[in-house]
């Protein structure tokens, strides 16, 4: 097991090999690949696919000298077990030991924390400037595809790179002819084109931006890929270097099902079935199952998704066809979804885009300008917003407050049950005079009967009217405000008022005025890091007066790859820990 | 004077004139256009290349029933005048009646506020999609170019319109070999292409794309503009037309400096002289001085713009040079910039990159992700931050603070005088620790010996020692907290505390400790939007104290076009104002 592997500690390691023990690690490596993501789930599909090449670009150039720049990072997998982490992969007590991305932190091969699309290009953009600046001779490759081309970051940058830069710059294109779903965008069909010709076609996207362009068909072949690099190494100006490969290759569930395999949880390798129960209800499950029943019904609706449907729920092709029209991918383009669904609100349309709380971060300006400016009724739903989604550190989700909650004119909306989460998305959906975002719950789902009302922007509700004490429990954070204030009226012989804010946008001055004549503390609670969030306005509204305001939520900091429950107990979280404070203050 | 003009009172009257007529009509925008940009200045050279062509539009196309939308709407000025709103350029008494920019306020003919680039074609897309959904038939027109194509949501909707969008969709270029200073991508070298072979080159960067197109050799010619709307009106699928024009076009010094001319000050027509002292000392010249000296002394330094060199002060061709390979201009693309920088830091160099405040909202993203999880030294340095510059609600940097100081790892750097804000830029620079925004203050300079020493960060600085009350007075607003300081010793008989907080991302916390022994309130003063800013920061970290804070500073608002001083008062911030609120809380 892992024969070849097993001697490599470094790529120079990888450069002694010769054919067939070249091909023995390209199995090695899968084998290795196999044993950590049965075991704890990761990207599958597009590290089984890149193996060649990656193998082949350590034994052509000479990193950390030479620099590579991952998209994503999410094919970078066979980088870190050439570069001294095999380990990750091969020794389960090991697995820790990697992030799923490229992490300085973990090696001097890996350049930058990458888990967003479409940056690579810019940042070795970047690097190739400092080297002129320096004088140095190194090849910097930027390895993009998968569908992160159609992100605009990524675009922009090829059009820099085409005519700005003067030297050497190496793109590898892995066209495996998907996104996370189906790629998207004219710019595929140009791919398949090229692919068709054996990149001949004369009308060649990347040549209209300036670019030098080869193209080699057999990039899970590892001599064919040693020979196409050999070909681009230390050349003098931009090129790139569109490779063919096959997205999943070497596990027949993968190959034939792609979009599922993107990215897997733990799962039995014979069978294929994935240790998680699909058929159990979550709030994803509950979204799609709104989104189907709106589409039947309403011709005006329309959910968008920036190639991330299954965020949404619609996690295949069939469900996502029943649609029809009412159902727009864009692919990869954050910035251009939220702007063509202001134009779609504009013309009588309801739009509701749908993503994760981390890649909305594309459209700050966008939400600004284009939606909220112009008050266009648009319907932004996030998920993974919660601490205890996403834990890595470029895919956490507990920005979404500080990040979008202060725009003017924008409606953030804080559901705590099923039944207020549904009422939420329905109202907005039909609404026509805010920009609206939902932060979809990452707690279990649970229901609650609700006032299902929120014409009148940020009015809070009052769950239990108590005194002394008030705790302002937003959103995911609900539940446990609940289960404080039955701890407090156990332990301190009072009952404190329980407010379910269901605005993260605004406050409502006449409840917290209200709370000024029997309450001492207002406690507020919001999942999600404090600085510029819910709790710091209620800290601001309150300031001038008498009331006391303790806030509990995530500091100002890249948290990583954290144990959820561990964090909230270091950070002073627990029930426990809030009712010592309060103790300490009342 | 404005013969034809003045009989044009909507698209129709457009319609009855005949060829002679409407050459005479062209003639009277642009006098019309003299009238108000001599005395109130706006975009000029925009305007003026694009007469005819709009001209065109309105004779062509049915409008608001087709729909219309200008890119940046920097080029709406003869839209403007041929839909009802011509007093605003022929009557100097009606000049505030029309902003510089389209706006569903002043007339249904306009759909969207817009102020930034590269918004139309995905706004338009949506447009083109909720007719589709309604079974609708009027034409759908974007109008883009001036630079405009190369940003990232631009080039993201393109890629989306040539496979996804499979009706009438039109997309008018216009192509004037410029964007505000000189174009840059590989793009535009496709354009140069097409337009030297009249648009038959093969490789051709829309059609790559999926996109149908035409070309237009003659932009500015008016007949032959509605020849070519003709032909693409009613087409059935997205359709680039491709239109060559002459920026600036009727006034010389603008054909001859179209970058100086892009936007102007009031001028006299005769002189070309602008009625505005370009020598005097402005933050912006400081910052173009400290660039020339920087990068003639340090090899590693690169300034990068993204299309708005003027903002740094570079304002011509021949200073720029000047920088050689320290200067990067990348055309519009904010998110490449950003991104490269931190590519560009983490290879050693030392990268400047300067916008306005409202354009760097396009890299909340980059910034967070590419640069700040990174934590590259990357320099960011805003200018337009202040209440009191730009006052178009689409160009407001009111929104710094709350956009970018909650984002982990960086660094804002509020300046209050010449010497702090040039020894802020050069430590910035400098340091290898930190990703730093600087606001470049909005305020005549001003001059005052500092403690330039800003390695121990957020480290605030007490510039008087007082009791009672303190007064942290950020940036811009620092000689406001002066004067303030001054007026309570004269009126209240004791002196307050005033306190540079210098760092607008972070809390002091020693300091504002300290002021729990003799201080009652604390003041705060900020020059932008308060909800997430600076004094909710302050007013969270004394919440569970007995200290009072009150905060000055606005109110999350799209502002528009207001006066600067009047907004002061309304928001109860002049001088006399907070000394009466202050009397009443201590």
């Amino acid at each position: 097991m892992y024969e070849i592997l097993k001697t490599i500690n470094s790529p120079a390691d990888v450069k002694k090999l010769n054919a067939a023990d070249l091909e023995t690690l390209a199995g090695d490596i899968r084998d290795a690949l196999f044993n950590r993501l049965t075991k704890i789930g990761g990207h599958f599909a597009p590290n089984f696919g890149i193996v060649e090449t990656v193998i082949a670009m350590h034994y052509v150039f000479d990193s950390p000298k030479d620099k590579f720049v991952f998209d994503v990072s999410h094919q970078s997998y066979t980088h870190k077990m050439l570069t001294g982490r095999k380990n990750g992969y091969i020794k389960d007590e090991c697995f820790a030991e990697d992030s799923g991305y490229t992490n300085p932190e973990e090696s001097e091969h890996d350049l930058f924390n990458i888990g967003h699309t479409s940056t690579s290009i810019s940042l070795a953009a970047g690097l190739a400037k400092a080297r002129d600046l320096k004088g140095g001779k190194e090849n910097v490759v930027a390895l993009i595809g998968d569908g992160s081309l159609s992100g605009g970051e990524a675009l922009e940058a090829l059009d820099f790179a085409g005519s700005d830069l003067k030297s050497n710059f190496i793109i590898i294109v892995n066209d495996n002819q998907k996104a996370i779903a189906e790629v998207h965008g004219g710019l595929y069909k140009n791919l398949t084109e090229l692919r068709e010709t054996k990149g001949t076609a004369k009308n060649n996207f990347f040549k209209t931006l300036g670019l030098d362009y080869v193209y080699e068909e057999n990039g899970n072949d590892i001599q064919a890929m040693i020979r196409a690099l050999q070909k681009v190494k230390d050349c003098d100006h931009p090129i790139v270097l569109h490779i063919n490969t096959l997205k999943g290759k070497g596990y027949k569930p993968a190959e034939e099902n792609k979009e599922l395999w993107h990215w897997c949880m733990p799962f039995d390798k014979e069978t294929g079935q994935w240790h998680y129960d699909f058929s159990a209800e979550s709030y994803t499950s509950l979204t799609a199952g709104y989104i189907m029943e709106k589409a039947r019904k309403d011709k005006d609706f329309v959910v968008i998704t920036p190639a991330m449907p299954m965020t949404a729920g619609l996690i295949s092709e069939q469900v996502r066809a029943q649609l029809g029209e009412h159902y727009v991918d864009v692919g990869i383009a954050e910035e251009h979804a939220v702007a063509m669904a202001s134009g779609i609100a504009k013309a009588g349309g309801k739009p509701l885009v749908v993503t994760n709380s981390t890649f909305m971060q594309r459209c700050y300006d966008q939400i600004s300008q284009d939606v909220c400016i112009n008050n266009s009724p648009v319907t932004i739903l996030l998920n993974f917003c919660s601490f205890d989604g996403l834990t890595d550190v470029t895919h956490l989700g507990i920005f979404t407050i500080p990040a979008f909650a202060n725009i003017p004119n924008l409606v953030v909306l804080a559901p705590t049950s099923k039944e207020e989460y549904l009422s939420m998305l329905d109202w907005s959906v039909e609404q026509r005079e805010h920009p609206v975002m939902i932060i979809m719950p990452g707690n279990a789902v649970s229901s609650r009967a609700v006032d299902t009302d929120f014409a009148e922007i940020n009015t809070f509700k009052t769950e239990q009217a108590g005194e002394k004490v008030a705790i302002l429990a937003l959103g995911d954070f609900y539940q446990r405000g609940q289960e404080l204030a039955a701890e407090i009226e156990k332990k301190s012989g009072f009952k404190p008022t329980l407010i379910n804010p269901r605005f993260a946008s605004g406050l409502d001055e006449k409840t917290l005025n209200g709370l000024l004549k029997n309450h001492q503390l207002v406690v507020t609670l919001e999942d999600g890091v404090m600085d510029g969030g819910f709790g710091q306005s209620v800290a601001a509204f309150y300031a001038a007066t008498a009331m006391k305001v303790k806030s509990y939520g995530l500091h100002k900091e890249f948290y990583d790859r954290y144990d959820p429950q561990e964090l909230l107990k270091r950070l002073g979280m627990t029930t426990e820990q809030i009712i010592a404070d309060i103790e300490k203050m009342i």
